[in-house]
């Protein structure tokens, strides 16, 4: 999940200097704070530090990064003109800046893998439709019960940008990909199996045909998991509203599962609920394909103190448990 | 579910010469803007026009009403001497105004039922503790996994005022009562089971008691519908993120269902997606135990047409599909 970010000092002592977009836009900063909080925490994985939002740009809609509200396109995509015009991307020529930064990190990280990342197609959409991250739903919902063929066929372009950007990571140094389908559970369910489902399957079974290994990031996807094993992921990350139990019930053994601390747990010591995560170690690493993680990315305001308790008390319980459990 | 609102203009009128707290807390005023929809629609129950946060006035922590923010406390609740300091509520004496609503709109209505309303307890504390409606749950995230202890004892306050309260509001003239907790889906699969279930489940229980039919809204419950026929409410209100066939296959037929269009559906024109509101009708009312209603209150920006398109809709189409069952 995501590590680096606003609740570390060293990150904000490159914040204050420069906006989001120059940070992710700029290989070299990218690559630094890549690199921050691996050598905090010396976890088992680096992230690529950038933003599901390039492929808006590179679909030809600019991202502005506004404080307190996130991502917002000036040109948000309403129309079916819109629509036909975008034209299909190249990532090597749209989205240098971060297949460089994740050259750029591998180089630094030889031992380490590196997860580059991509939005899922129907994420994607609601963000370039809605202009921004709407509660309501409001444009990306009129267009789907409206124009719901219109819908598809933008669905259909992102679905193409994103498989040749997730490529692209992978020939750049990327050792797998991570694909974030944020915003899935806004749908009805049968809006989510005609409009999110199909399109998160067809990247997955796309990357999975190159060789690329994929986690696939089932964010509120809890009332539908009986149907996330179709995406032919090679590992299923959940939020924390799944409990350890069900979700080793509901996902086959084959399929790796990470997760899934509330991420607002890390607010308090983890020593306070240290049979909780010794619950969810006992219970998602059942069948010893299991990464720890959180269920979501971290809080901005969450105490830096408890991240690294909480990965050093993952470190010494993970190892005795398994011995154990041999 | 709530039916006035932001959307009609007869409601903007009365907004725009009194604050939203001047509006829920003037008898005359509130039955009048409990009466709109009504008067509009001809529906086949009417709700009160109230807000869960009297509670939290009535405990001793006043709420203001920030436009763009909603219910913001000054107070909020984060110490043992907070908690110890409340004392037992008196609806008659604390919350004395949204009674006479309802005693004035039972009134006006005498054939229509009259749903009073509260939040549910956890939903109640969260608002309480976090002082707002805060994404991360900060503070309600650390007591819960600080200090769980006295999180119990707030929850326990509170479920008496619940109880109480709802009891009132059936002596004061309403027919039924609706539970709303709208924030128990932030929890872990765990502490749902600990701070949010149990509570609901006691407002209920004591309900029945008094023979008060109950309407419990499980909003964003879907990964954990097994759990929701514990609490023994008579009609079970659905988002709509749950298949109207898994809900019937998932709440025993007893229990009646409430919902659960999309209603960021009515962005669009309902003859745009019929067949979509035939499924729910045909599937969710197969053992006639159905309410038809949005999966969540109306959207402030929805067009008043489509409300009313979507009512005559459901009236026409209601009554004809019943016959075809027959």
């Amino acid at each position: 999940m995501r590590q680096a970010g606003r609740y570390m000092p060293e990150y904000q002592k490159i914040r204050a200097k420069h906006d989001f977009e120059t940070m992710y836009k700029t290989p070299e900063l990218a690559c630094e704070i890549t690199l921050q909080p691996v050598k905090r925490y010396g976890p088992d994985a680096a992230i690529i530090f950038s933003d599901i939002m390039v492929i808006a740009d590179a679909l030809g809609h600019n991202t502005r990064f506004v404080d307190g509200t996130g991502p917002v396109l000036d040109d948000p995509v309403r129309s079916a003109a819109q629509i036909e015009k975008m034209r299909p991307v190249d990532p090597y020529e749209d989205i240098a800046h971060t297949l460089k930064a994740i050259t750029l990190a591998a180089g630094e990280l030889p031992d380490l893998p590196l997860i580059g990342f991509a939005g899922a197609p129907f994420t994607l959409a609601k963000y370039m439709v809605d202009g921004k991250n709407l509660k309501t739903g409001r444009y990306i919902k009129s267009m789907l019960y409206d124009s719901p063929d219109l819908l598809r066929i933008l669905l259909d372009k992102i679905s193409d940008a994103v498989i040749k950007y997730a490529k692209a990571q992978s020939e750049s140094g990327a050792d797998l990909i991570q694909l974030f389908d944020s915003s899935a559970a806004a749908l009805s369910e049968s809006a989510f199996l005609e409009y999110a489902l199909p399109y998160a399957e067809k990247v997955v079974n796309e990357l999975k045909k190159a060789g690329i290994p994929v986690i696939y990031f089932a964010l509120g996807l809890g009332p539908w998991l009986e149907y996330i094993p179709r995406i032919d992921a090679d590992v299923v990350s959940l939020d924390w509203t799944i409990s350890p139990a069900r979700a080793r019930n509901s996902i086959p053994r084959n399929i790796a599962l990470q997760g899934n601390l509330d991420p607002a747990a890390l607010y308090a010591d983890p020593q306070r609920y240290e049979e909780h995560i010794d619950d969810m170690i006992m219970e998602m690493g059942k069948y010893k394909n299991y990464i720890v993680n959180l269920g979501h990315g971290i809080l901005p305001d969450i105490p830096v103190e408890n991240v690294e308790k909480f990965v050093d008390m993952i470190k010494q319980r993970s190892s005795r448990i398994y011995d154990r459990m041999k």
